[in-house]
């Protein structure tokens, strides 16, 4: 990991995914911190960076936006993020932790779920969240957040749409936390919101289902995203 | 149960307490059904009754609020609302049973909480949620809604403040459900959201905690309130 005062550099871990690809290109569009977009696999991590650098520069942003596997970008970044599904997400963990320090900062916005007929289910780990699961797996000082967790990947990463949306925090560690949100924060649109420590993870968690529900059951809510007021 | 094709009879059973309060002035103000404020004790209700009564006089209104025990205002009504605290809700179902009947629906927007050091986290009943277990206290032809779930009652009570927020809505019976969003959305700001079938109902009152954690953890949130896009 490199610590600078002005410079965070951020992984996007699982970044050919959805959620990695929204935060790739809102903060390659929106703010200056050197990306890295991380994959098990290299080549697809380059494929993916760019994709992501070129539909920036259609828009006249030139990102600094790089790529690596997932073990590499990590050892390099200040901030961490896991946007890998949650059952990657331990196997993740184990893979990158001799990259990782009490100055990387580990993120997660993964979420347990099962699907019956009705709709969608929040479906934690036995430790209660999948955020405190991750806390778990990770080294004990590496510092980990909950951020980015209810948000639509889909939705992010048409660059068309204008958000206004709030992204919830959750973390043991305040200065781990202020350094999330400050990243958050420079998503245009994006409102970071604290919600206290990881044992509060559960109720933020579940939102994600209930969102996907809320799509489900009404015309015109595909993608939905949350405003607390 | 009065059934009525124009009309459909309001029950606010607990209706001295803040949601009942709230859903009293705004329906009293910004709709026409006939309104009774239920609680266990009828002299409480006629006092809760004169004074939402006169608020709303002072603003130009004359609503149709009456009050009785408990018991009474379910029998008569179309609509029984359940604004009592979750840990009386059955007793209340038991109390009100012999008045209500396949034409009377049951609504609730109770949810169980626990609160520890970090905040407050959702605590269903064991089976699974509390509008599930309402819904196997109450006699097996009336059907159930769950809405009006994650509401502040303190803001809504304050009619000075415009609101604009969403109440989402569970329920097995369609037709009950339909009749629930009717009196949802004759309230000036607020959006009735189906969430499908009661089964869905612990992301939905898990949402209450999380609004409660998030008034906590930052500032000007108390009373928050929050909108689906």
């Amino acid at each position: 990991m490199t610590t600078n005062a002005t410079t965070t550099e951020i992984a996007l871990l699982g970044g050919t995914g959805e959620i990695g690809e929204a935060l790739a290109l809102r903060l390659g569009r929106d703010a200056d911190y050197p990306l890295t977009i991380g994959s098990r696999d290299e080549r697809k991590a380059s494929e993916a960076a760019e994709q992501y650098r070129s539909r920036l520069r259609d828009r006249g942003v030139d990102p600094q936006l790089g790529a690596a596997e997932n073990v590499d970008a990590a050892a390099d970044a200040d901030v961490v993020v896991l946007s890998v599904p949650p059952y990657y997400a331990e196997e993740t963990i184990e893979t990158i932790a001799p990259g990782l320090d009490d100055e990387t900062i580990l993120v997660s916005p993964a979420v347990g779920m099962q699907r019956d007929e009705d709709g969608l289910h929040y479906h934690p780990p036995s430790v209660g969240s999948v955020i405190e699961m991750i806390d778990e797996t990770a080294p004990d000082d590496v510092p980990v957040v909950g951020a980015f967790t209810n948000l639509s990947g889909e939705r992010l990463a048409d660059l068309d749409v204008e958000i206004d949306t709030d992204t919830l925090l959750l973390g043991d560690d305040e200065g781990a936390k202020e350094t999330v949100a400050t990243v958050a924060d420079s998503i245009r649109g994006l409102r970071p919101l604290d919600v206290g420590p990881l044992t509060n993870a559960t109720e933020v968690e579940a939102l994600t289902p209930l969102l996907i529900n809320i799509a489900q059951y009404n015309d015109d809510m595909e993608n939905v995203c949350v405003t607390f007021h």
